[in-house]
């Protein structure tokens, strides 16, 4: 190991509580992008965090892509000519903290509990990008950066948002770069690091239902009225056999199907997912098709979920009402090589048929998403794989993600260059939902497992 | 007819502009029984209720009879010794009248526009109760009742409360009655007044279904997690099959068929409700059992509708989560002579069949009133269809309610007596929906009509 790296994980060693300390500044930010009135919290800590990469030396800017949209925090440092360039990405926004009632303590005061930082974001991203922040800052701070470096925090990755993609393949010619770490990802269900070779993509719609041209009674008219929530409850009940399989024509037609590799690693970490999968959503059995694996179904089927719905009267008691509409919102997880248009042109036509003659469904898209593939046998694989193997005494599992990172799909195709998609977080974090936290240790060996990366790079 | 109905009907022509005042004046008062803010406009209805009645001369009070449930409006005077009594059935409490953007004016700030009224309750049934009293003082005020006469107004039927069916079942006794009026419902789709032979009972459910212990994220856990919305979906979707036909077994076994006198006179108003029916709703075509009539669909067959459906993230934009929980509101309308209690049961074991391995779904009992059925062919009956002929020009049409009015079986089987289920608010009043309004002209001609028919009782 190069002295340059110890002399880094030297400071960050003896600079725990201040590395802690930041990151909990960085989470009383309420970035919730989906929310209008969080948008001066999302621009506060935008700013914040072009201040920081200033600070240590780089050049920085928020560069405003999209009218409304939230500023992309853009920082370079080019001081090691000649030397590889390592493009990281992360977010600043984070997902809504509801339901509120659920959370231990507020999502927006970070408290620490057994080891553990709990806070909307610690995890998803903020915990994972200050760990990157803090693996250079200890860089520079004892004796300068191995490499070049390129940090790209998006605004919206919780909304899909349009200004980092728009920016990476506007902006293409001017970020060259050897490698794209999307440090947005973290370990699996075992406890050990991971390096992704492909993401799900995601096709996320509303279906809007109208029946009647007003609310009506349904003592008048029940038994004639068209009634929107029966009806998009049946299409919604239909899009899924209760055994998971999607009946949208041609869903399945492109799915390609894993390695034998693939398989083989799948089989044997099945049983240690389902038991944590199951312990995670403190559930008594996992759904899905019973033909596949659970580990391949969370990771590398597609599937298709409703998120939302929404129809007549909610409140408490009764209200005897057939309403005039209701939607619900419902999302997909695509795998190579699906293709959401062809799939949300197939959703559409599928819709109009199972509907009812009185009842009107229109189908709206929100976002989508390609799937993702990438590889893990390039040199700056290697140079990961050996930092997380130094850093938690650990192999790296080479995984498949369930989950969905928008923006890597712009990365691959505008820069070319190879993506590495990990992360920090503990397969428990509870990201999305009430009391998502960080395991504190992993945040400080994180930071030394990019210490290592970077100086392995610059070798 | 009667010189006391001459010279009352006189009284009410010239006392028009004060009768539509002092409805208007009850019609302010936001009496939303479902809504606990409410309440103190529920309680100030019932007491300027009594007042009213105390005016008249009648012994009034406020009967509480559930811990902290509305009272009872109980009016009374028995002031014609030998002569028949009358007990009159309606209530204070309103739906509440959501959507609000929906509404051209303010609910509670009552509007007149083209010769309707415009308000919450205008119809359902404030309008209806008014008329009830107006009639009353006009004949108090021009030489007194011919009749004795009981006002039973109750401040919870909008919740199936419990109130008003305890006081008549508890107090059975001291309330010897001829007739009961349930003056609640109004003139049928072709202008006429009518006379309901049954009344559709009501079983109203909540579906909750719990999947994870907590949210979850679709990325994650997006093919193996149990999604309480995609189940309850499900769920509600084969309660009923896309033609309206019921699926919960033994569902249709005790219902009655109609008589062959009913079926003649459905189809010769089959086509007018037809068209009716679609310009109330504004919709393209009636849904349902295509078997049936229209007509018959709505008013005695049973049926089954979800009044609202809540899971999930319904706000703005895509959260991309699996909710733990989600919640339905089902309620199924009854005929002669199914058992709501064994189609509980019933459903709640076929709901357990319907649902997937990992979501649970509990089936909760808001409320529940058997049907009921009425004569009318009895001295009561035949006096408010000579009112109604001479008052209307109309002869009465003889239907079957497609509402519930929950009360109506506690009178039939505590008091015994004969029940006329009528009233005068016009077919697309529009009760529960937005814009309730009731035609002015009904308002006044149903005063008239009601002197008539307390007069011939008396004669």
């Amino acid at each position: 190991m190069s002295k340059r790296a110890d002399a880094a994980i030297a400071r960050a060693r003896s600079s725990r509580d201040s590395d802690l300390a930041d990151l909990m500044e960085e989470l009383r930010m309420a970035t919730i992008s989906t929310l209008p009135e969080s948008r001066a919290d999302c621009l506060r800590n935008a700013e914040w965090l072009r201040q920081r990469f200033e600070m240590m030396g780089f050049e920085a800017r928020l560069v405003d892509v999209v009218e409304g949209g939230n500023p992309v925090v853009a920082a370079e440092w080019n001081g090691a000519p000649g030397r590889p360039h390592l493009t990281i990405y992360g977010h600043y926004d984070v997902q809504p903290p509801d339901p509120l009632e659920l959370w231990d303590s507020p999502p927006f005061e970070p408290q620490v509990r057994d080891g553990n930082l709990y806070a909307r974001g610690a995890a998803d991203n903020k915990g994972n990008h200050m760990s990157a922040i803090k693996a250079v800052q200890h860089l520079v701070g004892s004796g300068g950066l191995p490499i070049n470096v390129r940090f790209l925090l998006e605004g919206e990755e919780e909304i899909s948002g349009r200004s980092l993609p728009e920016y990476v393949r506007s902006s293409a010619r001017d970020l060259p770069t050897d490698a794209v770490l999307i440090w947005d990802v973290g370990f699996d269900e075992a406890g050990r690091p991971s390096l992704a070779t492909a993401l799900r993509g995601l096709l996320y719609v509303e279906l809007h239902a109208r029946g009647p041209a007003v609310d009506v009674h349904s003592g008048t008219f029940g038994g004639v009225a068209p009634n929107p929530i029966n009806t998009l409850a049946r299409i919604i009940g239909e899009l899924k056999t209760s055994d998971g399989r999607v009946t949208i024509p041609g869903f399945y037609d492109d799915v390609l199907d894993p390695t034998p590799e693939e398989l083989d690693a799948w089989r044997k970490d099945d049983a240690t997912f389902t038991k944590e999968a199951m312990r995670m959503m403190g559930t008594r059995v996992l759904e899905g098709e019973a033909e596949y694996l659970a580990v391949e179904r969370a990771g590398s089927r597609p599937t298709l979920d409703s998120n939302g719905f929404l129809g007549g009267f909610v409140g408490e008691g009764q209200k005897t009402v057939i309403p005039a509409t209701a939607f619900a919102k419902v999302s997909m997880r695509l795998v190579p090589d699906q293709d959401w248009k062809r799939i949300l042109e197939s959703l559409q036509s599928y819709v109009q048929k199972l509907t009812t003659p009185g009842v009107d469904v229109q189908v709206k898209l929100l976002s989508a998403g390609p799937p993702v593939s990438a590889g893990a046998d390039h040199p700056a694989a290697s140079a990961l794989r050996a930092a997380f193997r130094e850093s938690f005494g650990k192999e790296a599992a080479l995984v498949r993600i369930g989950g969905s990172i928008p923006v890597a799909v712009d990365f691959q195709e505008a820069l070319g260059a190879p993506l590495l998609i990990s992360g920090i977080e503990q397969a428990d974090c509870a990201i999305h939902s009430p009391n998502e936290h960080l395991l504190i240790s992993q945040y400080h060996t994180g930071i030394e497992a990019l210490i290592r990366f970077m100086c392995a790079l610059g070798d």
